[in-house]
């Protein structure tokens, strides 16, 4: 017999008739996004109720070849990736220049400094001489740890290459200095509160 | 009998010589540059010298389709451009956050609004709201002039329009509440010296 609700939808049972639903375990931080999709839904939040205005840039793209079809859209036809002269992110929280980088790492004991290159740091050392408020935001994969890194100590990691020394920062040195983000459900990741504490 | 100057370079008689450079005037503002090339390089002069760090952000592309060919660089084959959710240029200057977009128009009369569009407003207000320095830099092509209109009125103009009204702001308007920057050679632009004058 076949049961249906008063909307006229069949009653489904049981979940062994959804086979090609494998089944999920539910977690705020396994839903397979990715560090960019769920910082631009944090910055989506922040920017609807008015916490703060930060967005993403672009990907640089240096274009080539444009088709202007008629009557249809521009199609570019040739294109490639350029390397970013800043970081990814910036924008304003309460009257203060906002500006990071966010990147992450399959390494469960260090994070390679590879992740970032010269002009980005180069970039971060402005921010800060100009008086902003920048950092770094560092995802451990295997362990779904996110950290806030304050630009000074990146800046510190990278000088310790230059002269020289080991090409990546090792968790215990990150944790020593850096502030844990904790993963939510809204905002994702929430790292303004971090950024309140630190300088309001 | 050939003339020469003692580092034995050739002495050019007249300019009969060089029939093929047309003669040209010398203008600092009229120099084939596109507002753009000359706020790039406004800008730059503002890094090197550490006055402000403000950059234009990418255009916006989708991109639908990337070709890797092996030991080459990704190719992408397929993009279209997208419309912008926000403003072109953001960065700092002095710890304030800036934030402007620039367009110019060849009227001479008025400067029509469908220069911007509903994202970009609201993205101005947003950023005002958050305590940033917002404004527009307007370039009238005929005459080579260029001013920075505050965000606020701009918004004013954007409202009327909104309820009704004309569709442009007249120059005389403009030239009522905002301020003429003046073209140089380094910077070309130098709107940061009526943002310094306007809120320092």
């Amino acid at each position: 017999m076949s049961i249906r609700y008063p909307n006229g939808k069949a009653y489904q049972a049981s979940k062994g008739q959804n086979k090609k639903q494998p089944e999920k375990k539910f977690s705020f931080s396994n839903r397979g996004m990715t560090l960019e999709e769920d910082l631009n839904e944090t910055n989506t939040y922040y920017l609807e109720r008015q916490i703060a205005v930060i967005h993403k840039k672009p990907t640089p793209v240096q274009i080539v070849n444009v088709d202007y079809p008629s009557r249809s859209a521009a199609v570019i036809k040739e294109a490639y990736f350029k390397q970013a002269s800043t970081t990814d992110y910036n924008g304003i929280f309460k009257g203060r220049y906002i500006d990071f980088e966010a990147k992450e790492t399959k390494n469960s004991t260090s994070f390679p400094l590879q992740n970032f290159h010269q002009h980005q740091i180069d970039h971060m050392r402005s921010v800060l001489e100009q008086g902003g408020i920048c950092f770094v935001i560092l995802r451990f994969a295997a362990t779904e740890e996110i950290f806030l890194l304050e630009a000074t100590h990146l800046l510190q990691f990278w000088s310790r290459q230059m002269n020289g020394g080991r090409k990546s920062m090792t968790k215990a040195e990150i944790e020593a200095v850096a502030y844990k983000i904790p993963i939510g459900y809204q905002p994702r990741i929430h790292y303004i509160s971090v950024i309140e504490q630190l300088y309001f």
